[in-house]
């Protein structure tokens, strides 16, 4: 059996999808360090696994032995039974790295080691990070970390976070697989997409980083039929070169959003002290992502807001805009940023077609506006609306569509979610909608997101989202030629 | 009666406190096209009169007569009472005129014809507009509108906006006054902010502006105790010289935030098929904005965001910021914005003393980061962020703090909020607190709100919000030199 694991081991740098799946959907998970009192860590972690509805086999490992919430406890390492896919080490540092060895003799093929102590605190983490890296060549197990929180697999109901339930939340199983080398920027920015119910396919919280790194998630991500775009947090590269091979082959199937921090000075010396490690300079980081196709995010909310815009839209090919509007004002803003080079979205507004203007001159009441941005005004119902945007999809002068969904109107039902999650079915240009508004707006947010439309509260975050699938359209267009 | 009237009217050209009360907090109101059935809008805006609270007269007028929710119908205009404060006209345009004309006849002070079909339609609403004009030139009574929703004072409970109720909300009392050319822009954006419960002082959209304009209010609101700060979104400037007058005397006393859309020339195009009027050159407006104080925003968030920071804050004199953070990458992306110039803050980060450094080194746990960002780590308590925000208060080398209040890890509790209120209260220097999360974070930046803490969703808006009080700062030091 040990012998089994550590062959498949070294197929999975080679990123064996079936050896991947051993990490995010285990038939078995150790917990090591595994503790019966509730304030304990080791106890935490136990109650998440059966929180997240994980249905494979749990096995506690604490010298005491006994039973733990109705599992059999293993007094140690070499105790467990074979066929474990993932451990889970609680242990502080200083005697995490034994366990860690005994896993890899066990031969896990995934480790986790969850606590701080290591490389980020000076000379004796250091070494600490050394040990693993030898266990690693040695035994072919896969260290995740040390110093992470590690992942959180909502559709396997894996979860090694560790949060206070009533003050924080998961997103629920979705497209978007979230790799982060910072843990708390991770679970911060998870806890906040979830009143909208984005979800995620993955989630991968980095740490330290003594082993697996983000270019092998990449690459098997690629491949991974929940995933439909990666938003990567990150303040350095593991490996420059090769995320440019790999970030080049996953672009061309799935859009791929980054977030590199540490951009200025300042802010690469504080992720030096964050995470011990040193960036490189940033306009070279800037020309490699343009290079490889990948949307550059510069903080937090583009992240998640590119994410998703990629993984349910569609790239967009040109840059000429139409805008459908029921507020004149919202209308002129939007108009503001696309033309405006404060900040450049390298986007224009669309002259539409004579034939356009015509068609909804028909179709729109006599006082509403069919030049760009059409401002169908609060007299605009369901149907305007499915006539707009049927008209600037069939207009030869339009490349995307930026669409308000403004539900103050007293003619605009939730059947307006049925019209656009339809048309991004059927119409061959993206569109992306804005929803500005209290607590009705936010519930029909959540029907957009719920049924793949990407969805932006605010004005600017609806114009940036497209920005995301032109540049995504650019990239295509460029590659494919 | 009514000469006394017309007396008090000439007056309020002059900006007096006691006229515009009868405005925003009428004794009567007249609301004229009043409706006994439910579906039209003559009905609409008295249920909203009854639902925000009124607590004065309310005179519907219809020729019919009769009564209509308890309140005697009067048949026509002169039928009504002396000493009617405000007049309300839903009917449409074509007779809204003469009702406007008969309100002067009467010697009503305020009239609001909420209806469009004016100016914005063409030849023959222009006509109609120069006839309100000639009846505020010949009666004294002043016009808000035509082609607007009117107003909204929590306070006072006058609502005149015809919205769907279960659709849409509107904020509770509080510090913003908002002035908006635009009713749905207003309208959204008072919605979006009702979930964080940010309060409003008075709302007033000017509509197509025949009359009373941004300028008077400015100038009125300067000296009205209930306003600490205006936010204002204007397509085009009622007058700009005088704006330059008012707006600097108002920025003397109190925080003043600018949304002037049509800044490019196509939004200038919408803006003006919008509401028919037009703007100016856009670099003629920046410098303008900038000479007399006011904070420029770009959108809708922007707007209400540095109004909150303006009307709760201190102006920061000077550009060095400390971060406070128990999460580093936060920290990262934070200075990344700060010391970067996509987008340009006119930040830098703080070069913390020695003494502060050594300061926090005694309070915080021994892994935290002492430099800036001070990173507390996830073992940060509320006792180290009140040790943290006192030794950067302190510190001579920074001049604004910007603290995250991250609610997701264990040792952190609702007390935080009254740690930062008291240091709001008693610091000399300004905090802007930046809270990532879901609904508990949610929650806690409501309690925030709610004593006047500038509190804000995402890293990006955190820093953009206490670049505003660094404007204002900016601002002060000019002009008081």
């Amino acid at each position: 059996m040990k012998g089994a694991n550590t062959e498949t081991v070294k197929s999975a740098q080679g990123h064996s999808p079936w050896m991947m799946e051993k990490l995010f959907n285990p038939s078995s998970i150790a917990v090591v360090g595994a503790s019966a009192d509730p304030s304990k860590i080791g106890n935490v972690v136990l109650r998440n696994l059966k929180g997240s509805g994980y249905r494979g086999n749990v096995y506690p490992v604490n010298p005491r032995g006994g039973e733990i919430m109705g599992w059999k406890v293993y007094k140690s390492i070499p105790d467990l039974p074979d066929g474990v896919d993932l451990a889970v080490i609680v242990l502080p540092a200083h005697i995490a790295v034994d366990a860690v060895e005994e896993c890899g003799k066990k031969g896990i093929p995934f480790v986790i080691p969850i606590a701080g102590g290591f490389g980020e605190t000076g000379e004796e983490g250091k070494k600490r990070e050394e040990r693993l890296k030898e266990i690693v060549q040695k035994h072919g197990t896969r260290i995740i970390g040390p110093n992470t929180v590690g992942i959180y697999v909502p559709w396997s109901g894996v979860n090694t976070a560790l949060t206070v339930p009533e003050r924080s939340s998961f997103p629920p199983a979705g497209d978007i697989a979230f790799i982060s080398q910072s843990g708390a920027l991770g679970l911060l920015t998870m806890d906040a997409i979830s009143p909208l119910g984005v979800g995620i396919s993955h989630f991968v919280n980095l740490g330290n980083r003594v082993d697996l790194n983000e270019n092998e998630l990449l690459a098997y991500f690629a491949g991974e039929e929940h995933v439909k775009s990666v938003a990567m947090y990150l303040e350095t590269f593991a490996n420059g070169r090769e995320f440019m091979r790999v970030a080049r082959e996953f672009t061309a199937k799935k859009g791929l959003v980054v977030l590199k921090a540490g951009r200025t000075a300042k802010g690469a010396r504080a992720a030096s002290l964050h995470t011990g490690a040193l960036g490189g300079a940033d306009g070279v980081v800037n020309g490699a992502l343009r290079q490889v196709g990948a949307v550059r995010a510069y903080d937090e909310v583009e992240l998640i807001d590119y994410a998703r815009a990629l993984a349910y839209g569609k790239p967009m090919f040109g840059e000429r805009v139409g805008v459908i509007t029921t507020a004149g004002g919202v209308g002129v803003v939007t108009t503001d940023y696309i033309e405006g080079s404060d900040p450049g979205m390298g986007l224009r507004m669309a002259d539409l077609s004579e034939e356009t203007k015509k068609e909804l001159r028909k179709e729109l009441v006599s006082f509403a506006s069919v030049e760009n941005p059409v401002d169908m005004t609060a007299s605009g119902d369901e149907s305007d609306y499915d006539a707009a945007i049927g008209a600037l999809m069939g207009d030869p002068n339009v490349d995307g569509i930026i669409l308000y969904a403004l539900f103050q109107t007293p003619l605009v039902s939730e059947r307006l979610v049925d019209i656009v999650a339809r048309w991004m079915k059927e119409g061959e240009k993206p569109i992306v909608v804005g929803v500005i508004g209290g607590e009705y707006s936010q519930r029909m947010m959540r029907e957009f997101e719920r049924r793949k439309v990407p969805v932006y509260p605010s004005i600017l975050r609806t114009v940036k989202a497209l920005k995301a699938l032109k540049m995504r359209g650019d990239y295509l267009r460029r590659v494919r030629k």
